[in-house]
Formats: structure tokens, sequence, C-alpha cells
């Protein structure tokens, strides 16, 4: 297995080494080593070609950024060498950062099936870019530039996923996108293993394989049998039933419409992403929307309660989610009583335990009924588990692998199955972002490294805010700060007037730092007698002054904000 | 079932009604409707009893804050009237908070069992106290004050632990504590079911039953199955071995000890807490360590990889310990290779998780292979499964039933439990903290409710960080602070120098706010020109215009923090 770690290899430099004359370079800008703001690009004689362009969702050490964009500076000087930007599905963590990426190239070709060019289309709407989109489909054989592309159809939490193959004249790559394989799915649209059958028999010279559930053993649960579960729940209910879920999962709503028919109750949805996707895929045919049987929320609201079923966003713990709201007895026009429904048809995403927790025990305390994927089977991944991960090794008899998508723990898990299908140890290859992978001569192996970074999007700039805006605001965070106002004489460094100090986000207390003023004071008698008059230098001795009083008498560590100005 | 939710009831006031002439009184100043600062008042006859005083852990919400105190405030003018504080067991959340409750009233006498009074001691050292120690043991009856006493043995993730029942003229209670009912306890010591029953023969009016795995189903997997998991691991394993754990769990730290033995592998313990606890558990006979197999860590470091295990603390991802140091390869003897083995022998505390990711994934980065309870049974709760709930209500036969120790979730799915089992709904009081239950004439009622607050702890002061600075944290935290100084004349109001912005958490570009500049000065022009010389309405002018510019140009909420000075 031939890996990338902190304590082997070169250190990252800021662009990738030259490409090799005959052979196919891939690396990533985003997605690996972390899940979210996938972002792949490959080059094969001078041209390029990018395969989805997400966005990351911040952590707590990211406090204030709102996405998390890949580092686009290793191909922003090249931009004009990109064939076309391929989506392999419409989830934000492959299609979030597109319009980023058109604002610097707005002619860029984007391509993608049908669903998911919708929803790129009403993203980029919102930004004022007219992209160009070209649909594909599975089946489908293109090119693309320099790049000649087969589509495969797969399943996925969301629908017209799909796969691809790069044939170049050096070798063909196949990556499968998010992938499952489920045996059963509630479309038919089964995960092409035919079609990768066919293309590993033909040959595949580097598999880039889908690595979140490489961990979980077995096999996921076909998707279809959360519906029998929502029937039964719905048989034991007679009032209000809210059923939350992710605003892209198609199928899951599907079987809320299904069981909400043979119930004979008729769904709002709820949310504004609810109702613009399921707007998008009922028009597309994605969504079987029986006559009659959707209303409006404030419809809904009139309506008896063992007749109407919502459906709603929130299911991870937003505060400002209709679902929140209703957990805090705020919506406008949802008031939840005692014997009330709530069902979570979600996964929890890691990060976001405390926040799902919190409107779960709101909504338990009102007296609703909870049920959740922790005592139901109200949820199944969209991503393979290890089982399935086999069934796909065997499948394509890839000669080199690159897990993509997913943390150390996953790549790793995944390389390791692929090394038992019987892939050669060194040529699986762990490349997290930056790591530059070049298939030469039909040996994958890591060449070099640059840098990825983290680009944030605060409210509205992109990249203005970084490390250290960030580090300020952990320690404003944690701490809060005190200013300290001083005005010294220009000649000869004397306080002009007594030092003002005050505090934000240290202490409900108005006089905790009425303690320090004197040793201000003592300490500008000393700034004086020394004949400072550099306002810098003053500052400097009265944030050590201030810091190590804070430190000996309160042991906290608040940002020490000190003005000087002479006059 | 009795409950106390936002929609009924009366409105929170300061302190609890008057008491009952002939009743017997609970309430909880922490830990019900919470998962810590677990602390249960009982009265009769105007005398207090306390059982345990913890503390809770605070979330993100509450940033820069490093404890969570019980709220004394409805007890605090009448600590005269308590007659004993009754620790259950030595965990923090339920005897972290005792030396803070000790500085208000130093000779309140203490209550517990051997290694719990050890624990409190060494906590008390830490605090510079000196507390008065009363140790009782299981099968003990002792009167304390007006209450008359009886301890029982139960089983939980830390040796030595106790329920109590308070015998009073007006009924009997019986508190659980932390409990499970692991029929093959590592130390013999069973959770004493036979006693119960006695007990419920005689007639519990009140049982207080701990709620935390209500809701999970079935029974908790013994303690000792643990033992061949970890043996298995150290099978596979030539390399050097970390089994991080909780600090207080000593009978984990046995096994460990056990299968080390078994392996001729020495052990050494890393981290403070956990020297710490275990010299204590060894010096008092909790922990059994066979002659000659501990060995300091520096030591340890210095023998060959496959002679060593380490214990650690940092199970939790907390960046400062052990653990978190290893996986970022800043550990001062242990460095980590490809091939080490590292099991996170503990539960995952919500919250946590991405901080323990963050440890998994270094540490896989770095080659290590990581055994947690995902991928192997290496942790088993403390706390009662609904199966053994079941037995518990089954053997005492409670009148009244109040649930203590769980969120809302958990308190509900435990009063389900005991209705199932036969207790009048009518009689099962959720009675989250505050709300106070009184039993008279055999039936516990809610009969009052009053306000229970968070107690802050941050660094060396108590109680001066409260909801407004976490407020302020928070904002700051998420958007800095820009700061404005201005200088006016204190006659005219007109500007006598140019304002001065800067921004802290704000953005990492340098220029980011120097468009607000102008926009500064034509404000300052504008409250001239209107003759006004007040700062203060100065600068609520200089306020509103760059919060209202940094909305539109930025999106963003920073703190506008502006200083006005007239001179």
């Amino acid at each position: 297995m031939s890996e990338n770690n902190q304590t082997t290899g070169p250190g990252p430099s800021s662009a990738p080494p030259p490409a090799p004359d005959s052979g196919l370079r891939v690396y990533a800008l985003g997605g690996i080593g972390e899940v979210g703001r996938n972002m792949t690009v490959f080059e094969f004689a001078g041209r390029m070609l990018i395969v989805d362009c997400g966005v990351l969702f911040p952590e707590d050490e990211q406090p204030g950024v709102d996405l998390i964009l890949p580092d686009f500076r290793a191909i922003e000087e090249r931009l004009d060498e990109v064939d076309g930007l391929v989506l392999t599905h419409g989830h934000e963590d492959h299609i979030g950062a597109v319009p980023f990426l058109l604002r610097m190239r707005p002619d860029l070709a984007v391509y993608g099936s049908r669903f998911t060019l919708a929803l790129v289309e009403a993203k980029c709407k919102e930004h004022k870019l007219k992209p160009t989109l070209i649909q594909v489909s599975e089946g489908e054989r293109r090119t693309i530039g320099t790049f000649d592309l087969e589509f495969f159809a797969v399943n996925h939490s969301i629908p017209d996923a799909l796969a691809l193959a790069i044939r170049t004249p050096v070798g063909t790559v196949l990556h499968t996108g998010d992938i499952k394989l489920d045996q059963l799915p509630l479309d038919g649209r089964l995960s092409d293993m035919a079609g990768f059958a066919r293309l590993g028999e033909e040959g595949v010279d580097l598999l880039c394989v889908d690595s979140t559930n490489a961990e979980v053993p077995g096999f996921v649960t076909p998707e279809r049998e959360i519906g029998p579960v929502l029937d039964r729940t719905l048989n034991q209910v007679q009032q209000r039933v809210i059923v939350a879920c992710f605003a892209s999962h198609v199928h899951r709503v599907q079987q809320v419409l299904d069981v909400a028919q043979r119930h004979g109750r008729r769904v709002a949805f709820v949310g504004r992403s609810m109702v613009r996707n399921m707007g998008i895929a009922a028009d597309l045919g994605f969504l079987q929307v029986p006559e009659g049987l959707l209303i409006d929320a404030d419809e809904a609201a009139g309506l008896p309660e063992s007749h109407v079923i919502f459906v709603s966003t929130g299911s991870q713990g937003e505060p400002l989610s209709a679902l929140s709201r209703m957990a805090r007895a705020e919506h406008r026009n949802i008031t939840l009583r005692r014997g009330d429904t709530v069902v979570l048809a979600s996964s929890l995403i890691p990060g976001n335990e405390n926040a799902v927790f919190r409107v779960v025990n709101a909504l338990v305390r009102l007296g609703a009924n909870v049920v959740h994927q922790g005592n139901a089977q109200v949820h199944v991944s969209g991503h393979a588990s290890a089982g399935e991960l086999l069934f796909l090794y065997n499948a394509i008899r890839p000669s080199n692998v690159m897990p993509v998508h997913g943390e150390w723990k996953h790549l790793r898990a995944n390389a390791e199955l692929a090394i038992q299908t019987g892939v050669d140890a060194d040529n699986v290859a762990i490349a997290e972002n930056g790591v530059v992978v070049d298939l030469v001569d039909g040996k994958a192996r890591r060449t070099g490294r640059f840098e990825v970074g983290h680009v944030y999007v605060d409210g509205l700039s992109v990249g203005d805010v970084s490390e250290s805006t960030l580090s300020d605001r952990l320690i404003l965070g944690e701490g809060g700060f005190i200013a300290i106002n001083v005005a010294i004489d220009h000649n000869t460094g004397k306080a002009v007037s007594a030092p003002t100090v005050s505090g934000r986000g240290f202490s409900d207390d108005p006089k905790a730092l009425d303690d320090v003023v004197p040793m201000i004071e003592m300490e500008l008698s000393r700034t004086e007698a020394e004949g400072i008059v550099d306002t810098h230098r003053v500052a400097q001795a009265v944030r050590r002054v201030v810091g190590r009083w804070v430190a000996q008498t309160y042991r906290r560590r608040p940002m020490i904000v000190p003005t000087v100005i002479s006059v």
C-alpha cells in the first residue's frame, strides 16, 4: 500500500511537479482525508478534466465559517486547460462549490445527469450565474476534449447518480462517485455491475472508489425496507406525524408519500430546500406524486391531525430549521402536542449530536414520540459497506486502486479491502488531498505532493477569513477580550488621563476588572520613567501586565487589546 | 405519568413552595433533564439530606466554561439545616462539585464508600480543603440527623458504588445512584437485588432510578467479556499497544493488567488522572497489581515495543491528553509507528465525536491500527439497559417512581418502563431540575417548581461568567469584533483626529475595513452638525453605521465596539 503520511515523503510545495509525458495524472483538491468538498482533477496530455466540485461544512474549529471550498490554487492559472467539469450526482459535497469555480471560468462546460443538472441550475440561479450545462446519461459514451468518457448508472441516496470511466491512450480510470449496491432499489435503477464487469474485462487501470462505509462490515439494508417501518409507525398513530429527512433524499420522501397515500393522509413539505428540491424531483418525474396528495403547510395546519403528514427539513438539528422551531414551540403554524410523532428518517452526521439530541429532548419534553435510527430502521446509508465494496473490486478487477471520499480511517479500511481481493499492495495509493498520483506504464504511483488549504466562505466573501482570523475567533470565543485605552503625552510618555479598561465576553461582574487599573497606572509610570514614548512599546507593556494579572487572578486567557494614543 | 412540560403548570419562581407538614420532599438542583451535575435534596421535618454533588461538562453553547455546578441558590440560605451529604460513587458528575459546596459549609459531613471518599479526599486536597469524611459500606444502616439510611452494593463502571434507602416516618425512598445489573461482575460485587427485594417487601414509597440507558433495549454485556477481546487483540500484535480509557474505570484497567500479565508485557500508566486514580485504587486493594508489572512511562519507552502496554487518558479526544499528543506526534516519549495498536476502551460521549474522530484519523494516518467500540467489543456501559430496569422495578415494586440521571428522552423512556411493570401512571413523576415532588400519604406529586440555573466555573471564579458573557463569547467566536476609536471635541462634537478602525477575528485582509472609515467620518460630521457631544450617543451612531456597512458588505455580524472619548 502506497501511502503518504507525515513521517515520510517530501514536504508539500504549492504546485504539482511537472506531469509525465505519457501518463495520466490524478489528484484531489478536496474530499480525500475528509468527508466533503469532493473535487478530483485528471490530467492527460496537457488537458484537464474535473470530477465534482463540492463544499465541506465547517467544524467547531472553524467558527463563523459558512462553507469550505476545495483549494483551486493548483489549477487557477490553468483553467483554460480544463475540458470540462463532470458531476457524479447532486449532493452539496459534490456540487456546492460549482458557482465558485464558474466565477473564475464562466464558460466551463458542466456535465451531469438530468436531476443533477436541475439542482445545479437552481443553485447557480441563486448565485446569478448562467452555466453551460450539458446533460449526460448512463450508458452514454462521449468525448470531452481529450477525454473519452462513459457513464454508468449508480445507486445512491439521491436519484440519477453516475459513475464514469475515463479512457485515455495510457490507461482507463473508473471513478465510482458515491455508490452503493442496493439490489432492490426503489426506482429499479441498479448500480451497473454488468457495465463495470464489461469495463473490467476491457481493463481498468485505476479505480477511484467511495470509502465512506469501508469500515462497516456487511451490506447496507435496502432502502425499501424503510417503507414498512413507516407503515407500522403510522398504524400506531392517530395524531400528527412529522417526518424529517435530507431535502435531497427523493426516495425516502417517495416512501413517505406512498405510506401517506395508504393511510389516507395528505402531505405537506416544510422548509425551503425541501419544497424546492421536491418540486424539481416531481417536475422531472423522479418523485411520483399521486393527484391531490400534496397540500401546502398552511392548509395542512388546518386539517385534522390524523389527516396529514409533514415532511420537514431539520434532521441535523439546525437551529433555524422548521423542526427546531417546532421543538422550541416557535413554529408559525405547527404546535406539537402530547402523542404527536416525529420521525428522524436520516443519519446523524458526526458533530451534530448535541444539536440533534437537543431537538429530540425538546420534542420529548413537549410530549412527542420521537422515532429515529436508534430505535427503528428509519434510515439506511447511501454508501457501500465493506461487503459491497468487495463485490465491486471483484467485478472490476482493477490494476490500481485509489480510495476516495473519506477520512483516513475510511481510506485505510478501503485500501485493505482492495488488497484482500488481490490488488497488489504497491498499487493501492492512499493519496489525500494534494498528493499527486501518476499512472505510467500501468502502475499508479505517488510522485509528489502540493499544499491543499482550506478556503473559507464567510458571508459574502471567499478567502479573506483564514487560519489567523479563525485562531483569533477561537480565543475570543473561549475568553472574550479586555480592551484598554490609554493616552500618553507624545513628549514625555506620561499618561494624560486614567486608563479605561473594559471587557466583553469576559465577566458579568461589572467590577471584575477594577483591580487591574492601578497596575496599569503603575506600569505607565514605569514606562514614563524609562522615557518610552513609542505607543507600540507602551501597548506591549500594558498587554503584558494585564495578561499576567488576568492569568493569576482568574486563570483565564482573554484576548488583551491595548490601544495607546499619544497626544 | 405526572410531568412538567413547558405548556402546563406555573412558571418557575426562585425558591420552593412551603414544605408539607407531614411529607417527604424531593427535588434536584442538577442532573434531571441533563446528564451530569447530579444533586438531589431530600427534606423532612425541616431537615435536609443531599445525595451527590457533581459537575456537568459544558457544551458548544457554553464556550470557555470549565465546569457547570448545580444551582445551590435554593438551599444556600439553609445550609445549616443539612444533616449530611451522601455520595453514591466517585464519578465527577456525582462528586465534582463537592469542594464548591464545602466552601459554603466547610463542616458538612460527607458520607460515602471507601473508594469514593478516597477520590473526594484527593479532589479536596487540590482545593486545599479538609472535609469531614465518614465512611459507610453496603449493608450498613445508619442514622444521619433526621434520616434513617441503609446502604446497598451496586455495580457500576467504578468500584464501590452504593444505593441508599432513606427511611422517614412518612415513607421510604430508594435512590439507586448509577447502577447496572452485571451478573458476572469482575469484583464479584453484585448489585444487591436481594436487599432491594427485601426493602420492596417492607415497602418502597418512592424509587429514584437511573435513566441513562432506559432507551436501550436488552441488557448490558458483562464487563468481563472485554478481557478476551483485549486478549485476541494482543495475540495479533507484536508492536506497541496503547489502551485509552476513563481514568476511574478500575475494572477496565484491571482487565488490561491481567491481559498484559498473560502476554508478558509490562504496564505503564500515562496521564495525570490515570496515574493518580490507579495509585489510589491499588493502595486500597480495588486494583490487583501483580508484583513488578507496573513501570513508569519513561522506563517503558525504553523497553522493546512488544514488552509493554501503555494505559492512557485521552479516550474522549481531549487535545492536551497523552493520546492526542501521540496522535499529533508530539508526545515526549512515545512515538507511534506503523503497526502499533491503539485501543479506545471507552464510550464516545455525545459532543466529543469530532475530537475523537480527529484523533483516530491522525493515529491511522501514522499507521496505527485503532480498535474501538465500533469495530470490537472493547467497551460496555455502566448503566442499566431497559431489560435490567424491568428487573429492578419488579424486585422493588415501588408505589411511586421518579426517574433521575438523564435527559428528557431517557426520563420518558424510564417512566414508561415503570408503568409497564405496573406502577400507576399517576405515581410516576418526571421532575426535571427544580421541580418539587412531595410524598404525602403514600403519593408522590409535583407541587411546585423553582428556577435552577447554570452556575459556571471559568478558571478560578464561580458564577461571574453568566449567560450574557456567554452570549458575547458566542458572537465574538462567530464573527470577531471591530473596534472603532474616535476622539471628539467636548464642546463642538467635532472629530479631533481620524477615527481608527481595527478588527480581530474578522478578516485576514488588512484592507478589509478601509472602506468604512469615510462612512464613519460622514456620520461624525452629521452628529457634529446636530450638536451631539454626548460620547454615548456618538458611539451608538458609529455602531449603527459600521454594523449596517458590515452586514451589507460582508453579510457578517461581528461585535461592533466603538470607543468615543471627548477631549
